[in-house]
């Protein structure tokens, strides 16, 4: 009973087991907090202009120069345009569809389209991924939601103010688009996280990357994974002022209710990508103007710390951030999924080059062998 | 490095590794082989008289008497069809996609048309993925390949006879139906493989059933885990007689090629599978008066054991059963989807009421930390 308890303990959630080898990242390991192939993701958030430099750090294995980087940015530039077949396809999907869901199915379709015959061609459709994902979902917001069929293709210099000209029909401003290339890159990657998992998982049977990215996406549309910006901006959303997000958090607290972005699973003192968000977003509030939000995010940041010692992880001031650009509380988790599939394929080809099947063991906790009754004797 | 090497070999593909517990299946237990909740899969072939009566045990956790049976039956059929919507993306696949895909895309779609808002909900979404795979595999593939939009409903009495009547548009034989009812019940569960494993992932993120099932397709659809049927397929067809056969295989083997349908990760004698459809595949062979592709089977399962000490497992004589009833081999792997989606479900009710996120650790094996050069220096 005591050796059955401990199997368990051991096993749930595969919790500190070793389930292969990464060059890609690392998390909170002592003096390094979160690293992607050794880089800081602070130094890289504060020294890298464009997202796109970190998307070709985590699949081409280095930091590309300028020459490198304007050849990146035009390629991925001509890959943004979505199939015919494939924006019909978003025609069809619901305005309250989950737009996880969208995603999900935007690039399952796309996979039947122009599928990965061979795994030279990896890369490619990960730049075509990465390229696209943000017409995926934009294209089928605007249709669902004002019947508009957007042209899906923008001159922005770089993915992050695409995503914001699709969204807004317009060029972002030179604040917004920095903070969004900041967003993704603080986004891209974090080691064995259950969606990246999911992705690795599905790789080691040697399946294409359209099935490791879908199954990724539907791993991080999971309420205890991605979605916790959303369930932040709710929250926020709740209160008018300081005291009273206080008053009612105490509450919260005392009914011991789950306060969504704070806390990690890995991280135990802080949360490297919470300093560099909260900065934008103080300064978002600034433009903006705000009185509320920004304030209430203090205060709730400063209570969970006083009561709890639970600090904001990267999604709690990532939350004000994109509502102080404008951005729909839904499109959140989707932003998540743009900058993220940067790390799902890294891990994706990673596994592909020293692959073994994942394929654990269970504890069989069920009924004894027992031969199967006529159905007149069930 | 000894240390970093063993923690490598532990940790690859989790073998032997506890992932969680259930209740479902043991795989290659002694004196047991496979079981479903407690029942030997051979004992549930060979007295279950329909798939559905399996389905209800793993997701109902008893075998229905004749009057639940009943209900369930009636139950399924009024779910066969496709909502237009989902019709009208299948049109937009081409011909030449990965069946496969088709079907994690319809999975996908049918997520956003009608969603799974509660876990309240578990089992009428499983119902309804049950009773509408084979509607949304065969619309495409007649629509694909010949133009013609089917009725996805029929009114056989089971999901096997179902399948058969919607691919060759009339009501199966009694022996066919009987071969399909088997090969489902074979087919249904497996413990923590890799494609379940990748639904349990999803779900440990409390995801949607949706999601865990797609990536559940996308796991299965690897040439390493599903698909064994298919390449088995291609072998036999290679071969005109038994002679051929054995040539050829004993020049694979000494070019050490791999040769698919043979051998298992956990089995090590034999697969309690194969001695069920092996049994149906001569029965067939009879019907249809073949004397080719059985015989050319049996001289490969011969020369393998005599060569190697391999088994056949589940796959091997599933591809001749399949071509005997007139199944195009591209379609055999979707077949395993509409069966494995039960215990892939029944794996997400299991992890839903004992959940804890699934999040193992990685060794990391990359660069030290440094600093982020300036793009002029790089």
């Amino acid at each position: 009973m005591a050796e059955e308890k401990k199997k368990v303990l051991t096993g749930a959630g595969l919790r500190g087991q070793i389930a292969g080898q990464t060059s890609l990242c690392t998390v909170g390991k002592e003096g390094a907090g979160l690293t992607y192939r050794g880089y800081d993701v602070r130094d890289l958030a504060k020294n890298c202009k464009s997202f796109e430099e970190v998307a070709y750090l985590l699949w081409y294995g280095k930091l590309p120069n300028q020459a490198e980087l304007d050849a990146y940015v035009e390629r991925l530039k001509g890959m943004r345009d979505l199939p015919q077949a494939l924006k019909e396809v978003l025609e069809r999907i619901p305005a309250d569809a989950h737009p996880m869901d969208v995603m999900r199915t935007g690039v399952s379709v796309l996979g039947t389209l122009e599928p990965e015959l061979s795994f030279d061609q990896q890369l490619d459709v990960a730049d075509r991924l990465l390229a696209s994902m943000p017409a995926m979902l934009l294209y089928w917001y605007h249709f669902s939601h004002n019947g508009k069929r957007i042209d899906c293709m923008t001159d922005e210099p770089d993915l992050a103010g695409h995503f914001l000209a699709l969204l807004h029909g317009k060029s972002p401003s030179d604040l917004h688009r920095e903070v969004m290339n900041v967003s993704l890159t603080l986004y891209a990657e974090h080691e064995f996280n259950a969606s990246t998992f999911t992705g690795r998982v599905c790789a080691s049977t040697l399946s294409d990357l359209y099935s490791c990215v879908t199954g990724a996406i539907g791993s991080l549309r999971g309420p205890l994974h991605g979605g916790a910006n959303e369930a932040a901006m709710d929250l926020i959303d709740r209160f008018q002022t300081p005291d009273e997000a206080v008053a009612e958090l105490k509450a919260m607290m005392e009914r011991k209710e789950l306060i969504m972005g704070f806390g990690h699973a890995i991280y135990r003192e802080s949360d490297p990508r919470n300093e560099v968000i909260k900065g934008y977003s103080e300064k978002l509030a600034d433009e903006v103007g705000d009185k509320v939000i920004y304030p209430v995010s203090c205060a709730i940041e400063k209570l969970m710390w006083d009561e709890k010692k639970l600090f904001p992880n990267a999604d709690f001031f990532h939350a004000s951030a994109y509502r102080f650009m404008g951005i729909p509380t839904p499109l959140f988790t989707p932003i998540f999924v743009c900058s993220r599939v940067t790390g799902w394929a890294a891990h994706v080809f990673e596994q592909r080059a020293n692959n073994r099947i994942i394929r654990p063991s269970a504890d069989y906790i069920g009924e004894e062998q027992r031969p199967v009754p006529p159905i007149s004797e069930r």
